[in-house]
């Protein structure tokens, strides 16, 4: 559809948000006429989160997340566990793993996974400084947390090449029915995986 | 969900997109991490075509619509037939008239429809000027296009009755049964309307 905007400052702007993961014309159109009904305090507060964030944020020199310093609150916290190293795709996901409080060690994020159909090669993620990480502190485990897709398996049995040759336990998450499910639901290579790697029934449910 | 950010830099941008309509938590930290990606130009290409239509944009002096000049493309075309007034309570329902290419008149857009649930009254539309245009040009006709809603309706009938002292032409877009709707599942009011006001059959289909 070729839709004609009154106006080249809005079609500009709509075109811009169109740029986003998930944003359509229509959407896009929607969310900037919101933005102009707004004051120009609110607009400008806007439009400066998303250039400040940009100027200004870091990634930590230790585990890749994003932080406001040069290590991430994380990294830097003495009360977290820092010989266990949970390897994780991006920053969204150190935020999904925080989210269930189960875990205590420190992170470390690739920033993707080896896809050679994307154009993504081990050089291009983080793999290097995590050997490093391994090879100069006193690094007991290292939990693989990425996807469950073809791509996540690759990335793991490289790692897995990489580090077998250190003094180091090497963990994969659990592949198992998500909570809630329903078995027969359940497709049959995670329904047997999570009968392979079956736990100790301590009587607590989730 | 209490998400802890390991940036406040991202929290801070993550909450202006939370403030978009229809962007959760998820979503928002999902295009700020996107934007993230970016160059540093295209950021600022994005925060700048906010700012600049947020600074820069005009409303249309005779229509209300936006505009990048004080009167709209549509309200200077000579083309167009200005004794036709279609009146539309937003800049997205003129874009959404113009796309059918079916109207060669002129618009009024109201900037809402009269709704005392959300405090929004006659005076707070532009429907003085709408009368000022009535009264001062060679207005023949006013089409009124606001939404199928109780609030929409009450709009046109006050406007009906602001205008029925000028000798102006007043009508209201076709209700009736959308086009690749089967008749079983519309509702009895639309039907009933459609049956109402049935229109010769020439023989063309859509």
């Amino acid at each position: 559809m070729n839709q004609e905007y009154p106006s080249a400052l809005l079609e500009r702007a709509v075109k811009e948000f169109t740029k986003l993961p998930g944003i359509g014309r229509k959407t896009a159109t929607r969310l900037v006429l919101h933005l102009l009904k707004k004051g120009e305090d609110e607009v400008a507060s806007f439009s400066e989160s998303i250039i400040k964030l940009k100027r200004e944020a870091k990634y930590c020199s230790v585990c890749h997340s994003i932080s406001d310093t040069d290590i991430c609150p994380i990294c830097v916290n003495p009360t977290r566990d820092h010989s266990i190293i949970c390897v994780v795709e991006n920053i969204q996901d150190v935020m999904a793993v925080e989210n269930t409080m189960q875990f205590r060690g420190v992170y470390h994020v690739l920033g993707g996974v080896i896809s050679p159909m994307d154009g993504v090669s081990p050089s291009d993620l983080n793999i290097e400084s995590l050997i490093t990480r391994v090879t100069s502190g006193d690094v007991k485990e290292i939990i693989l947390a990425l996807s469950s897709t073809m791509e996540g398996d690759t990335t793991n049995f490289y790692i897995y090449r990489k580090l077998s040759q250190f003094d180091v336990k090497l963990s994969v998450i659990a592949r198992g029915i998500s909570v809630g499910d329903e078995l027969e639901y359940a497709d049959e290579v995670t329904l047997g995986s999570s009968i392979i790697n079956r736990t100790p029934f301590t009587g607590k449910t989730y």
